[in-house]
């Protein structure tokens, strides 16, 4: 069977869930534009490369996969850092970039948008995807995009498919029926029901067992059986920090995110106290471990990772998240009777109010901890807007928990807004990563996605200084952030009291397009997890995470 | 000796021209800022990292070196597309970035803003740089620096240095006293006596010779010498696209730019008709040849490049530009008796009139050529904003000619402003390209540089549909431009006609801070190259560059 190059990968994008792409157009991309338009596959026009990567990473946290599709060089050499932050963050964003016709490159080695030689963009990818492909002969053209995909879908990682411009249209052949998305991990079946028994021997045992839930979990798709787990046996669940929101937040057994010394107090004792830590899918890095300040003993902990578990000091290879995780929440306890995890969800401090005559962070928390969760998507920038996402009970939120790049949110919530048009975006970005993409609230327009982006105007570098004291340095420039956004055509209104907040609030709810609330807060006011960073780098000066 | 390693790379910095830096701090370039301060280099602090390189290539291209300064990953991998182009462009600007103290790498692999593993950001830059470092031990730093300076310096290609936290403050040896920069491309001088012979000989003989410069010219330093050489053979002197200013269009001689079928008329007969062709740092690329339709006999062109000359079909080594240009330049006519060369300079167009009823791009053109070009640096986004710049004879125009990446101009006059602060910027940028990186007004105002930024506002990717035709995803979002300036503390004008251009640029010049001008043009309106382009690839449709 035969097929446009272009048209099988397509198809196969569909199939795996990217049935929207992200980009910009240019030259060397204009016949896949041409053959996505002709395709029918849903096309957004970001304003800049990093903006559409970033929308395409959070589609993929939603949807399973994410595309991006570009020109050569200006265009794919202009995503590195987000490619970068998808397979730090394990997310399966897949890069589809035009490249020079195949016929020409002999004759005219010297053209714009190149570098060193035509390899140049395919080893920069090589080094930020888990797998990378130029497609320049039409035999092995579908195999090769389906060893992406695959590649993508099994290790949740950026993908790279070059595509030179006289290759997209040709007919080359395809497998009939096309190859089925993800064969996932390796496994050995026999390894997954010895360390399943393992475990579920070390629960019946355990006293105080706890789940400790990370990314894996969405990422694999395992929310579900991660629940059953939970509900079978009783588990008080905590989060990872790049894993909130992996383990619904509304669940009566979620307990909190847990970030070492960084963290709060409550998931911080059941975590620390426990006699058995379930991880699933957790990255030990040196957020999540609240830099180094996690207490978890290896002999109580076992780390089931996406492609194998670990126990206490010892490993079952091929034994991946995805397979185990299912398995475990088919098995049910055979000894003493659980009950609900014995620990008093954490309130809503009502002792914050909106008051008239300051805006302070705590009173922003609380002002979104007051709206229906289950209606919005979270998504938050880098710095104090992250902290204070927090301290939000969310069931979807997204950040860049492990890379801590500056820029994503607001791209992100094209994204977002696409892949579940259910739920509405609202976005906590610093002034500092607005100022980097802010502009993608012009595709948050054009695309009709009704984010409320809330920038938290401090007019500083807050995070670094948190780090490192003060520095001039870390000052940034005023920016009057609704008129910017009206400019964009998005309407707005600024906050500088609990009061106002409130109002700009009920105004950007009341909104069915995207609206923009800028947030003007004081320079030595912090989220509560920034404040713990802050005197903990402090006492350590000159420790560097 | 021994010096703070940050120190001694400051020093050199300093020698070689950059006596400013741009970038945005990062926790891994915490220790690099706090040296910079400390030292006293001044440090500009911009919006967002393609800016910082934007900025400093246009720096580069003043002052002989432009140098960022970055946090690791995060801050290094949003530099990638801007770096590459500095590559295609010639224009050495070096990358210093911080990364992760060598102490903690053992114990410590899972943080944030890493990649692969910690040799992913080097071996990324490899591919976009002519050479790359990791300080990560003291013996060898200042060889290292010096090893990579003067590689930047002699290939005028940008160049990258990381360094650990941990190493920056460190006593290192240095040499004493320092190295000298710029050790040059290797040079055999019996090979540049016998070229330089041959050329004269070829030159004597010539009944029309031309002098083609191309943008080698400029970044070795040759202005004089090639103007000296034009004067003393009376050579009609005609400059590729991107070589545009490299020898200055105030100059008699200057006949034009050359861009094949693409081009004005002028410079192409002079050039098609020569049997002569002197070339100087020519890069025979597809835009310098108006997609490869120059036409240029092999017979005819002696091809003097970076680091050997072409005569004909044979090839003299080690006989690079800048040992060559200086030479030629000392060695006067011994046959006739040259004259000036036998050409009428082109006049400006004064049948084009500033009208009540629209604007224009070629009304655009003629305001701006009304000015005293001497005052100005001129910079030029992509698309018809840099072909409306062709049009002006300029002594100073930067445009990413080669690669044509979007979004250069308006970091660049960051760059241009501060490098040359005698010379104040206009942009002339794309409303697809501002959308990129239009943030950068902020780093404008903050910095005091009272750059004049006029944006074409048509409302569309021009360049892509003149490729490609009319295309509904070509379409951009209409921005208010002037109301995005004004929010980012930037006051503006609207034009929609050509005496509301006139007016607008009056207050423009009367401002003694960054001005913004929104050129509202028509999607159907062309600048006369694009307008070539356009009729060329609808004629050979289907033929891409």
């Amino acid at each position: 069977m035969k097929m446009k190059l272009a048209y099988y990968l397509f198809l196969r994008l569909e199939q795996c869930g990217a049935t929207d792409t992200f980009g910009i157009p240019g030259d060397f991309a204009r016949s896949l534009y041409a053959q996505q338009a002709a395709y029918g596959l849903n096309t957004i026009v970001c304003a800049h490369e990093p903006g559409c990567v970033f929308a395409a990473d959070a589609y993929s946290r939603l949807r399973g996969l994410g595309a991006v599709v570009t020109t050569y060089g200006a265009g794919g050499l202009n995503m590195i850092n987000p490619v970068a932050m998808a397979y730090a963050e394990h997310s399966p964003v897949v890069v589809i970039s035009g490249a020079p016709a195949i016929a020409g490159r002999r004759e005219n080695p010297v053209f714009h948008h190149l570098v060193k030689d035509y390899g140049s963009q395919l080893r920069v990818f090589a080094e930020v995807t888990c797998a990378s492909a130029s497609l320049t002969e039409a035999t092995s053209a579908a195999s090769e995009i389906d060893r992406v995909l695959d590649a993508c879908l099994t290790y949740k990682r950026p993908g790279y498919i070059e595509i030179p411009l006289d290759m997209t249209a040709m007919e080359v052949p395809v497998p009939s029926p096309p190859a089925k998305c993800f064969t996932g991990p390796a496994t050995n079946a026999a390894a997954v029901e010895e360390a399943a028994g393992e475990i579920i021997a070390a629960l019946e045992r355990a006293e105080r067992p706890v789940l400790y839930a990370g990314v894996g979990i969405r990422r694999y798709g395992l929310v579900e059986a991660a629940m059953k787990i939970a509900e079978n046996w009783g588990l008080p669940v905590v989060s990872s920090v790049m894993g909130k929101s992996a383990f619904p937040e509304s669940h009566a057994n979620h307990a909190g995110v847990y970030m070492g010394r960084m963290g709060e107090e409550q998931p911080r004792e059941i975590l620390e106290n426990a006699d058995l830590v379930l991880a699933a899918g957790v990255i030990f890095s040196d957020v999540n471990t609240g830099f180094w300040t996690a207490r978890i003993d290896r002999e109580k902990l076992i780390e089931m990772r996406d492609l194998d578990v670990g126990i206490s000091h010892h490993t079952y290879r091929q034994v991946p998240l995805n397979g185990l995780v299912p398995y475990l929440a088919t098995l049910l306890p055979q000894g003493k009777n659980r009950s609900r995890p014995a620990f008093q969800r954490k309130e809503i401090d009502s002792s914050v109010t909106l008051d008239s005559s300051r805006l302070t962070t705590m009173q922003l928390i609380q002002a979104l901890r007051k709206l229906d969760q289950s209606r919005f998507s979270f998504l938050a920038d880098v710095g104090d807007a992250w902290f204070a996402g927090l301290e939000l009970d969310a069931d979807i939120f997204m950040a860049p928990g492990y890379y801590a790049t500056m820029g994503f949110a607001v791209p992100g919530a094209i994204g977002a807004g696409i892949a579940d048009p259910t739920l509405r975006p609202i976005v906590l970005v610093g002034d500092g990563a607005f100022q980097m993409t802010g502009n993608e609230l012009s595709t948050l327009v054009a695309n009709r996605v009704n984010a409320i982006v809330i920038v938290l105007n401090n007019g500083y570098y807050k995070m670094l200084s948190a780090l490192d004291g003060h520095r001039d340095y870390y000052n940034l420039p005023n920016w009057d952030y609704v008129k910017y956004a009206e400019a964009l055509g998005c309407p707005g209104a600024r906050a500088r009291t609990g009061e106002q907040l409130y109002r700009a609030l009920e105004m950007a709810l009341a909104a069915s397009q995207p609206f923009v609330i800028e947030a003007v807060l004081q320079k030595d006011d912090h989220a509560p997890v920034m404040q713990r960073i802050k005197d903990f780098f402090e006492q350590a000066a000159g420790k560097h995470p």
